[in-house]
């Protein structure tokens, strides 16, 4: 992929969409652009979480594995997702591992970059806080689910 | 509580403590304050997520009816936290109900006054982005230890 097409994907996405040209340019030009095979890791819980992964072709799964070696499924996340955004917020490392689901292509973009760009514009701010915001109602509603399925689920 | 000492609360939150002195006069100007007895809604599941709540004395408790009248618990905020954001920042109604647990005292801010101030700096955005962020990774946690608490709650 060349530094044009970077640009050109990265207006795609949603939350970079408002951008202005030079914010995108800086964005395309400290991206890296990796291609994963079905099951690579892109991340595992515990790297430093020091950037972002933009997903441009295929599916990843987000999980968390368990001290047995079992491994919880959290969320499939597509094309023009971001992920890996919570850890650069909150200056922590990953949370979850990250796996390819079948052939993947992702940009991947310094995590400081990403900050400073997604911050220092209203809409993307806006955006930003939108897909957290939306993916936390998403939860919310699995959380609700599987409670439903305790045997004592409820506080009469 | 005058307007002066609106300004002074609304410094000690930390999404707005980065806001500039005109920003939070502005914040306090279009804020109202509240207070609620033990047990009493400050709003219910499905309400217009018109505003953003800010509390400054006293506890509160998120949750959700379950179909059967049952009652989901979510969360238990306190003093200087923020809700009733993310209805806001998603342009929903509520998406769940918050009771005062004991005497409570919150400042509510108008929804789109809020937006504009936590997206238009960039400290307050990414304070914004942090908060939903921890959210999203305590609730991972609750619903990683209650999937564990499942028959078969792993993929081998």
């Amino acid at each position: 992929m060349n530094y044009n097409e970077a640009v050109s994907v990265l207006r795609t996405i949603p939350v970079f969409a408002t951008l202005d040209s030079p914010s995108l340019k800086l964005l395309a030009f400290s991206s890296s652009y990796l291609s994963f095979e079905d099951g690579e890791a892109l991340c595992h819980q515990g790297d430093p979480g020091d950037s972002v992964f933009v997903v441009y072709e295929g599916e990843v799964e987000v999980s968390l594995v368990l001290p047995d070696n079992g491994r919880i499924h959290l969320a499939r996340l597509g094309r023009n997702d971001i992920l890996g955004e919570m850890a650069v917020i909150c200056n922590l490392p990953r949370t979850a591992d990250v796996h390819a689901c079948g052939p993947l292509k992702v940009l991947k973009i310094e995590g400081d970059v990403f900050l400073q760009l997604v911050t220092g514009n209203p809409d993307a701010a806006h955006g930003m806080m939108r897909v957290l915001a939306e993916r936390l109602l998403r939860f919310t509603e699995q959380y609700e689910q599987l409670r439903r399925c305790m045997p004592d689920p409820v506080v009469p």
